[in-house]
């Protein structure tokens, strides 16, 4: 079958992976690839595009994983019909029930000729740059750690991680984040959803948790596929109310005091004493304080973690490196109060690591040595540079939408001041191959009553260039001009 | 504080903090170390010592872990009491409430005399040998995949896992264990402690959960920190019994078919079929094949596993290259049944994977390039010549003994036929300083009536060289002198 005539570029920046997987994806979802039709091997389409077979191999994964494509056995891959596909690309509609199904399909076909067929500039919130990582660092390291590899090192190690990463964590946080802990209390984890697996452990079932919305809705969903009690509470300008958090029946709340996802709301010490109070006045409950990028501000002082004003053991530290070093790093940690820490061992202390040794060695060392903190001032530079070109390239926009969220992070809002839909700012964004994001993907629960988030777009800058910020503002212009005075 | 006089060996193979450790441990069992009492601080000991400042944080982590050390802020390292000790080394006695403290304590002092000070040849049936790893050959894929390395690799992948290595490893199950599936039925994870967690999401909660008994502890424990209601049904000769299971509640059951832990029965495919038959009675009946150690098989013909009979999508098949490649590899695989496939999308389908792009990446030339299948053959060889020579060297046992679970694996059991009890083979032998484990360790569950299992040892041979095993079965006899006949 050679009628799958991708034309493959090699000058917008995509790979050639993703070229391909949205070519069949577009087919397949604008019927030129009909059910039950035969796809090429992945050998013979990778002989055809002259690609490597693992690229093809890495398309039709995608395709399958999100069900476009299946694969019978010693057959080969076929189209999925359209009452059979479920859309799994969009991350936060998980089909609650089966009947679900024919809804999303047919939600597919409406929403066919909204989906862009080659998007241009991607402002992801998600994203961040890889360009500066000093690969040859890492590799260095690694070459090094394994000159000494033994016996030892290929053995099971603590449960929590090793000690020594444990320490240099420690110390980092101390001083980055005021994070006040021993090393005893971190307990290593190959990211954040499986830390959040480790707490469901500890903290129970059943827990009546509080959430900030709009929030990240990567957690939502973990807290929701441990049929969590979710109560999403309004925030204010402060962040998350603390009235509608007493009058809840939450015991265990999940803010974002630093930098909150995705308002970029940052609490101020007067909320944060506020919610601490709360947490103290029972024994059983905690404050879950995720400090996913903390490490992203552009003015004043760093402002520490909430955990270091927490003198009665109350605040989960959670971290990552995958915004501060690369997704696939695979490395969280998470920093225990002391009267969890007895939990922790009875429930799932014994459960084995999920990092490797040799993994723990090598970031251990990157950090050690100094090249951590060197990358986060070089990225902090980069973004700050990244975050002012954007906001001089928005001035204008000003007129028409209020800026917010920045400062921080790798994002920031804009909300439209004339209450244009965001669904409308985001068509007609598409409408020019530039993709954002709408604030109200981050709702969850009922919806708020705040008007606001159906007219707020996110912009992420992280992996884009200057060139990129500019020209896909400039098209954003375009895009909106009937939107603008 | 220099009296902590440790005499560091180094002819006994036993590293430095392994021996700080133990010594350390030793000294507060014994009181020697008093409540309260300070420790001297990492680099004074270090120094004192004349080793890495990192072997003493190695030897006071698992203290601290082991609760036998407690470390107060900006003052340094001090003993627990005895009445805060709880044995976690132990590793299959959770403290089920707070109050099981004290008799833990008091359950180390009685022990106190049993504990040997120092083990010189340990039969653990979990040890494996590292010595003939291919190290070279790790590195080197490790730095050529690291020449290679771009952002892409140090970006997330699929949940799963990447496609290649699903891929590879679905080729090598399909050819070295009959299993039948396709890549996208493949689930990598870090470890089986989190594979089971994930089936956790599948299976739901309140599962009922049959399992052998005696039965691999560590998954005991994880069934039980899922609070799954657990059956632990009886085994005869051919495996766990299928009346039993019939009429447990039980809609699940956790088998190890190729070679169960520990009683090293080989299930027939006669008790197979019955298996399945059972899991075919009822749609939400299913069977967890833990395959853990397959790879080592010494007589006769390998055998498939049991998901290689399986035609109704009953079997959930759990691997790990723990035993087969390192434990610090922590990478093991999950293969769904496609009924399962869409719980698992729907449950914890969006969890991130547990494991870097980069370590998969690894893995998986290792396994393509044919190095993983030369090293499987060469430490078959190694093991089974380990495993006849320890059968020769426990020939004249067999007159007191029975010897089974032979064949395969990496442990051997003895019975006694005079019904001496397990404690006083353990005891003797610790005396002479041999670490032997006993069956009774693997009971889950009310007490079996089969008294056999009260008077069987298990030998693990994986770690030991013929010399070691030769001086051990030697001094093991010695120990058992009055047992003999």
């Amino acid at each position: 079958m050679s009628d799958l005539a991708i034309e493959l570029k090699t000058d917008t920046g995509k790979c050639m992976y993703q070229q391909i997987y949205e070519y069949i994806r577009n087919e397949i979802r604008t019927g030129k690839l009909q059910r039950d039709e035969k796809l090429p091997s992945t050998r013979s389409l990778a002989e055809y595009l002259q690609v490597a077979r693992s690229t093809v191999d890495s398309a039709y994964s995608q395709l399958l994983a999100e069900g476009y494509i299946q694969s019978k056995p010693c057959r080969g891959y076929f189209v999925c019909g359209m009452e059979e596909l479920v859309d799994l690309s969009q991350p936060f509609s998980l089909p609650e029930e089966r009947g679900s199904r024919k809804a999303a399909a047919s939600d597919i076909r409406k929403e066919e000729k909204l989906i862009e067929n080659e998007i241009e500039y991607d402002f992801s919130p998600h994203a961040i740059s890889m360009k500066n990582f000093p690969f040859s660092t890492w590799k260095r390291i690694t070459r090094e750690i394994l000159v000494d590899a033994n016996s030892e090192m290929f053995a099971l190690g603590d449960a929590r991680g090793d000690y020594e990463l444990r320490a240099t964590i420690c110390r980092y946080l101390h001083s980055a984040r005021g994070v006040n802990c021993e090393p005893e209390q971190i307990i290593i984890g190959a990211g954040n959803d499986y830390l959040l697996m480790l707490l469901e452990k500890i903290l129970g079932r059943h827990v009546p948790i509080a959430m900030e919305n709009p929030t990240y809705k990567r957690a939502y969903r973990v807290f929701q596929s441990f049929a969590y009690e979710i109560e999403a509470l309004p925030m204010d300008k402060n962040g998350i109310s603390v009235k509608a958090l007493e009058q809840s029946n939450a015991r265990v709340a999940y803010i974002m005091p630093s930098h909150q996802y995705p308002t970029g709301v940052v609490m101020p010490i007067g909320r944060r004493m506020e919610l601490l109070k709360w947490a103290e006045q029972k024994e059983d409950r905690y404050l879950i304080e995720d400090d996913y990028d903390s490490e992203f501000r552009y003015k004043g002082k760093p402002i520490p973690a909430l955990q270091a004003s927490d003198r009665a053991g109350k605040v989960i530290y959670i971290g990552t490196f995958s915004k501060s070093i690369a997704p696939a790093i695979r490395v969280g940690y998470m920093v225990l109060p002391m009267p969890l820490m007895e939990k922790y061992r009875q429930s799932c202390g014994f459960y084995a690591s999920t990092v490797s040794r040799i993994d723990q060695r090598i970031l251990n060392e990157f950090i050690k040595d100094g090249y951590f903190e060197r990358y986060l001032n070089k990225m902090r530079k980069i973004y700050r540079e990244k975050h002012d070109f954007l906001l001089e390239q928005l001035k204008d926009l000003e007129r028409d939408f209020v800026l917010s969220g920045e400062n921080a992070g790798l994002h920031v809002l804009l909300t439209s001041k004339k209450k244009i839909p965001e669904k409308d700012l985001i068509r007609s964004a598409a409408a020019k191959k530039i993709r954002i994001y709408g604030l109200s993907d981050a709702m969850v629960g009922v919806p708020c009553e705040n008007e606001k988030y159906e007219n707020t777009i996110l912009l992420g800058y992280g992996a884009l260039s200057g060139e990129e910020i500019s020209r896909g503002v400039g098209l954003l212009k375009e895009a909106w001009k009937e939107y603008l005075t």
